[in-house]
């Protein structure tokens, strides 16, 4: 509700020849790079830029889970919006589903399972995700 | 029964500097990518190159889905063994599981899903599995 | 003279958490891939996509040689823009520069040379430059 | 002379299908990671590897120059041996030399300048080679 139709959540990137394969189409683990810049994206778009984080408070959030599924194949200079909402908030876990559109058909839609942790040592540890950014979340997915 | 120790669909890869992001860890979309060549490698070694299927027979493995599960980060210079085995064969549709392993560790688990294709054309068609193929699968794999 | 600010040979790119290295700066043949994506700019912004050429066409700009050079490193977030220029266009081959600024300030520096080529025979082979591509350079250029 | 046909400074990768674009041909950007991995190994083969170097002794190598003459294009699946040579030693900064081979025949040649460096503290900082580093490196290349 009142949300604007340009949202935080969107991310909008172009397909570069360099990214496709000798099929002509995307080699495929690029959505999952996409899914990460994304991530990225949804976080700098909260008010908490991931490269604060990781580089600064020497926070990261590692991937212990990603799948997803390709309806359609895209192809050299598409357009390509992806949405990505956090679906699920755990202590120290969440999860971020990204759906990928091209001129407003789903081509694809996965999700990512990250952790928060702090990397301030040589050995990571998962750590309970902050409460400003905790509430950023609830707010933007008006989870509460 | 009677398989040797080095099989077919066994592929090692070493973490390069480059497959590591700012957080001293492999950058996940990389597994995907390993993934990749592992299925690749998997085909070469049943004695069907995919580059002769991709760049003479027109014939492409498109993904409709893949997952993987990452248990432990891998660092720069790692040497990680894939195990690949096809666990399920459709008409047109295989799914193949690749699990990875350092120093005879799991270090992550995931498969693709992968549809036959035929290329020639500008819009590729999902076509049935040759049986010679298939039967170079089944023996491998011990299906039948 | 008469050239806006906004120029069809600026190409923007964004430094991804995944475009750099554990020493936490880019990861150096990433400055060559934008290379490549700010040369298909190039051509896209003079009227002339190369994924029309590349994929109709079946028209191909191989490099023959690139260089850069590296002045400061890029840290992720870094906003990059490119400013690429033809400098040189012989019959088959063709110069382009690209400057990479942060902030105003010149970051790298390099070219590639490219030849233009008929791919639509398995051995692609070096072709003249169409005169409507040329003219659209040199218009682009002030060459002539 | 006297050295083995089996040298150090020859690094050998495969061209995998995710490494070559829709023209069928290797993306050129992937020479430049080539390159990269070529001299990790280099360094390696010294007993210096740099996954030591960079992960426990904080030490980088980042590049300031790197150029690539491309003679012949290379397809998937194609075996791919570099040759590396360390041509030039300043008091910080070296310059290597790598040559590709496929099938015995020189298919590309180039070179990366890249500077010793302190990655300790933010501000990288230029730093003299080693002595033990630099003799290696003597030694094998028979500079002195």
């Amino acid at each position: 509700m009142g949300k604007s139709s340009i949202r935080g959540n969107e991310y909008q990137t172009k397909v570069n020849f360099g990214d496709c394969d000798p099929a002509g189409i995307v080699f495929y683990p690029n959505f999952y790079r996409w899914m990460d810049q994304s991530t990225h994206h949804y976080f700098t778009a909260l008010g908490h830029p991931t490269s604060h984080l990781v580089m600064k408070e020497k926070i990261g959030m590692p991937i212990v889970e990603a799948k997803c599924q390709f309806h359609s194949p895209l192809l050299f200079d598409d357009i390509v919006t992806i949405h990505s909402t956090i679906i699920e908030m755990k202590n120290k876990v969440f999860t971020i589903n990204h759906d990928f559109y091209k001129d407003g058909k789903k081509v694809a839609g996965g999700y990512e399972v990250r952790v928060w942790c702090d990397m301030s040592s040589e050995n990571m540890k998962a750590v309970t995700i902050p409460n400003d950014i905790r509430n950023a979340i609830n707010h933007t997915e008006s989870l509460v």
